[in-house]
């Protein structure tokens, strides 16, 4: 089965936002195992849509349709739909009903504008909307199918993940297979060749389900995907080649699916009753600014110092002067003194340093770009590790930040590292 | 004249990058007033590809194809376009001699594979490029003209700037203006009604050049764009009107084009001979992120301290406990004594702060999510301010860090505001 994405939308074509939608789409039914062939991106133009349409349905067995399904003269999906298949629109009674009922509950204005959007082609299957007021559609065409979801991103991902992509799954699903479910597990402190070399056999060995690795700017993610009768049945397939994966890579897969480094970190701290303050140099609040993206952190997170200069090294963190003379202020022992610096000074469990060379300026003779210490400081005493980073500024930045987020990781599973020597 | 965007690449289609080549190029060809009507991926494979620009070319005047340029056996770009323009692939004698001579260099392996690169349609005008090995071309195809660049975004855009993007300015420009030129004036502290409230008359009264705003997250963007014989003349339309905007707007408007408010108050910190220090509670250290998201920053950035807690304030900024117990934490008071303790305890000329509730929790029945202060301590004197920002914790850390910096800035242009009573 191929499928095709169609975005609709003339703010799309000035670039004005970027399509996320359709590359959340494309991902999707990549996991799926679908294949799309072509994205194609229209203005809120009736004539050039039913010609997109036309294009798109002369390639594909179905072709996924976002945007256009709104209150406004310019939204123009529905009818160009309608228009393609040779039917007309009707009235949707349960969508017409929720609309008025919204309207009363709310007060909304321009009753007679939302109404337009009840109006969906004949012999369409409704896709109720749980965010918003516009309703997709699921709408046979010949032998073809089109589906249209609308534009907003939140309305979109919702009615697709509850409708949209389960159907598509449904249809794709080769004989006795009715699901495809799939993991992503997410590694750190590994790279797709290392992580390739560990599991190179399982990867090449697998048919259901697969492993797909992908590499991330600082990450790398392995997807398992399985087919199966039912979610459980799915589940059974994946759980013995994930318990296998994480035997094999250990403490590298820090967490799966939709978590991130930072909130993994901040439920073991949370867990374990332990607070952290970090002291950063070259990430230059960095670290600070992803432990506190994650809503809550205020009960573990009590800090970080970020201190660009010696001074601030010596006078905040009272890193001591002959340390920064003797070895530089990109060094282990720096990394280690500002590490118990801050978890002093912060009264925090554990203290969280990085220090290195973000670049483009600041490299020496024997210290290069990218050359970063990571340090943390605990009851157990302090470690410290050297990490030669590759990128530009901003991938250095992203890169040492992970290094040091994964090391906190690493001390909160009780398994960090042994001190690394110089 | 009409352009089409034709994104090649199977990795678009799998969702694993999104499509910004586009959405810079819709955005770039939109500045010069050029219409783009439609946006279409395929993926790497050359029947699709032929198909695909063969419907573009009978709709458009110029295709405009980005990526599949690169040496392997999947980058079918130059075949494809070569085919459907019913021409040869030759070697291009500089282009091949530019990749011998990387080759001799660099020492770079699989020369073969780079001179593949040198093959293009024979007719085509070849546009150099300066980052990597594969080259653009400009090709006429009938009556329409295809346009390739390579798919690496750095250098896409350095050729679409230096040859692609001026080549359809000359060819799009009305008889008698050669040349668009565009000036993106930069605001912070006012928003898009309050912008258009100032210079409504300014935006409704002009042909040429004319203004457009654009709201960003954080700040508005008020585009400038005169049609023109040539850029000196385009230049002496927009000057009067932006000397108007500006003395309408004053220091709302901080820079312009490509300038960051960081990048923008990191110039005038160096000018000046003064160094800063930030105390951040509710942005996590964002503020420092930004400000060394500027590479040199270390000659005016001193540090910053990130106190989550109430604690950390005390014991590093050295908040009176009292003020936090007597007024709260996220108060003027604290946001003052904040930034008087990080100008203190860093050294710094100047001391910045800012408190807040970023949501979603942390809220009381007097103090809504949102609320910020953000404070400047120089030796003038200290001062605080309110904002009462909108959005999730995400929009609220990024709103509270430019109201910050944007403090810091009117403090730099010496024309700091009142203290705000409370």
């Amino acid at each position: 089965m191929r499928v095709e994405l169609l975005s609709v939308g003339t703010e799309l074509l000035l670039g004005e936002i970027v399509d996320t939608n359709a590359a959340y789409l494309a991902e999707k039914l990549s996991e799926l195992g679908i294949s799309v062939y072509h994205k194609t991106t229209v203005g809120d133009n009736a004539e050039r849509l039913v010609a997109a349409l036309q294009i798109s349905l002369a390639r594909a067995d179905v072709v996924l349709v976002t945007g256009g399904l709104g209150p406004t003269e310019d939204d123009v999906t529905a009818a160009a739909i309608a228009q393609v298949a040779g039917v007309d629109l009707v009235e949707d009674e349960a969508t017409a009903e929720r609309i008025r009922s919204l309207a009363r509950t709310h007060g909304l204005r321009l009753l007679d504008k939302l109404l337009k959007q009840a109006r969906v082609p004949h012999g369409g299957q409704v896709i109720p909307n749980p965010v918003g007021t516009a309703p997709g559609i699921i709408l046979p065409c010949d032998s073809k199918t089109v589906i249209a979801l609308p534009g907003v991103p939140a309305e979109m991902r919702a009615m697709a993940e509850q409708t949209a992509l389960p159907y598509l799954a449904r249809r794709a699903a080769p004989e006795g297979a009715a699901v495809i479910v799939s993991r992503v597990l997410r590694l750190a402190g590994i790279g797709e060749s290392g992580a390739e070399a560990e599991i190179g056999d399982l990867i090449r060995a697998q048919t259901n389900p697969t492993i797909a690795p992908l590499a991330k700017l600082q990450e790398i993610h392995l997807r398992i995907t399985a087919r199966a009768a039912d979610r459980g049945a799915a589940e059974e397939v994946i759980a013995p080649l994930e318990t296998e994966i994480r035997r094999r890579l250990g403490d590298h897969v820090y967490g799966a699916d939709g978590e991130s480094l930072e909130t993994v970190v901040g439920r073991m701290l949370r867990e374990a009753g332990q607070t952290v303050a970090v002291a950063e140099s070259c990430t230059g609040g960095l670290i600070g600014h992803r432990l506190t993206n994650v809503p809550g952190s205020s009960d573990y997170f009590l800090g970080s110092v970020v201190t660009y200069s010696n001074q601030a090294k010596v006078a905040v963190l009272k890193v001591p002067e002959e340390t920064i003379q003797q070895h530089g202020a990109v060094s282990a022992e720096v990394a280690r003194a500002m590490a118990e610096g801050v978890k002093e000074v912060c009264g925090a469990h554990l203290g969280l340093s990085v220090t290195g060379i973000a670049g483009p300026t600041g490299a020496t003779a024997t210290k290069p770009v990218g050359l970063t210490y990571v340090a943390l400081s605990g009851a157990g005493g302090t470690v410290a590790e050297e990490h030669r980073l590759r990128g530009d500024r901003a991938m250095v930045k992203e890169r040492a930040a992970q290094a040091a987020l994964y090391l906190l990781y690493r001390t909160l599973t009780a398994r960090a590292p042994a001190e690394v020597a110089r």
